[in-house]
């Protein structure tokens, strides 16, 4: 099987998180007149008494086609991946529930100033990049424990150009 | 007055809050090794029952000398500033308490791969960008109401190149 990249729009991510875009948001004016501010693109949730952690994630390129052999999600809380570059990147996803067939996986491209908010439990590859290593600033709260579930995809599904 | 900006550093900063930043900080091999983890550079604090969002700011450049007016600060939560470029930036701060006297006042300058987490109650400038528009991320508590507390400063003070 195949999965083919769509574009990131916030309507079609709906499902799985939100998209962190400042393109078609209204913004604010603050500080007095100096800047503009896109509020609450996104909430980040965690379980009642712990806080997020702001984390670096560095990641190498993959080479596409790429097997997608293992999908894994954070049931307790949200996880925001922003990219510290201005190249598109791939977002492989799933809904939130049970552990996912093939079928079901969805493959979002950014556009190189978007970043996404994964709701808690939706299901993800790690984060892929492409052409050269990238940096990604990463909203979450430590993925360890009860706040990881991994799943291995049956088949074979093909990330494609 | 003339507040002139030293360079951040964690250990200058650390009274004020922390420095997300990859240099120097250790990291955990993750994602088949296709990942480097900088994991937990800054917890994100927030009252009970509360959750951070995130925001970006898109900032005007000021010119310097710039005459610094006003700090305020959020006595409930933290604030993280992390830029979406990559030039030096300053970040004008005074320790958490009562309200500071300009003397109290000090002023760091990012190196270009550097971002801020403030601690809750830290006083502070609204964020400051030179030569041009500068986009940041922003991972906060609504700034409104009870965690909302705003100084004017006594006489004149101006931050200088």
């Amino acid at each position: 099987m195949i999965a083919r990249p769509e574009p990131l729009t916030r309507a079609a991510f709906q499902p799985f998180g939100e998209v962190l875009e400042t393109a078609g948001r209204k913004s604010a004016t603050i500080n007095q007149g100096y800047a503009q501010k896109f509020a609450d693109l996104a909430r980040v949730e965690t379980p009642a008494g712990r806080q997020a952690q702001l984390s670096v994630y560095r990641s190498q390129p993959v080479s596409l086609p790429f097997l997608l052999q293992e999908l894994e999600c954070h049931p307790l809380a949200s996880q925001a991946f922003f990219p510290l570059h201005s190249r598109p990147f791939p977002v492989v996803v799933a809904p939130a529930g049970e552990p996912p067939r093939p079928t079901a996986v969805r493959v979002f491209m950014t556009n190189g100033r978007q970043g996404v908010n994964l709701h808690p439990g939706v299901w993800h590859h790690w984060q892929l990049s492409l052409d050269r290593e990238s940096d990604y600033l990463v909203i979450d709260c430590e993925g360890a424990g009860a706040n990881l579930r991994q799943h291995r995809l049956e088949g074979e599904l093909w990330l494609a150009a």
